[in-house]
């Protein structure tokens, strides 16, 4: 029994969300001048349109735990960023709701674990810059 | 203040998961005599393949609230149902997290209304079935 449990605890969404949270949270105590991030390629090529400053990333971790933690998120905003995931996924939402929700749940937990290793890897990456690394 | 705090509490994930676990509970309630649904139509064209009768509709929001309130899943999991639409994103991933995170954050609040909706909508074809329909 005590195996299953602590297995649905790892397991557990509201976890994996509070985990990202908190590597946020140790990431902005540790880097104290984020504008030494400015510049600091983030391991992409300078070539790739996607590819952003460690600063960028910092950012983004931020702003992505303020939504983890919020959970607000409008429905009906289906310009932007996700149009083109949202479209091609479209014609499936009525042919299989069961798919579809282990799919994002799936997904969700899958990127919120790329997430708490970028912040991981980031603060990991200030204390190197300041000489400070481990 | 509270227009806000109103707003933050209606589209909260973990409201929607607890509104749709809520909604099962109340279908099963109601549906004392499950094999009643057996054999009837759920609104489908009998020719398509993925159209399931209401009891094998019964059943899969059953098991979706299982995995709701578990939230158990595994990660490893990538075969079976959900294999199309991983291999579609996946060379999207390391391009934008952000991007799939509000994509799988979204998709999962939509998906939940969906199912909230069918479970309603379940039980009350089930009071119609019994004559008990308001």
């Amino acid at each position: 029994m005590q195996s299953a449990e602590v297995k649905f605890n790892r397991n557990s969404l509201l976890l994996t969300l509070k985990r990202y949270s908190s590597a946020v949270s140790d990431m902005e105590k540790t880097i104290l001048l984020p504008s030494l991030l400015r510049d600091v390629p983030s391991g992409c090529e300078a070539a790739d349109e996607t590819c952003r400053d460690l600063y960028a990333n910092y950012l983004m971790l931020k702003a992505i735990r303020n939504t983890v933690e919020s959970s607000l998120v409008l429905l009906d905003d289906h310009k932007g960023k996700n149009a083109t995931f949202t479209k091609t996924l479209e014609p499936s939402v009525d042919a299989d709701p069961e798919a579809l929700f282990l799919f994002h749940l799936r997904g969700l937990f899958s990127v919120m674990s790329d997430l708490i290793k970028k912040t991981r890897g980031l603060t990991e990456k200030y204390l190197d810059i300041i000489g400070l690394a481990n």
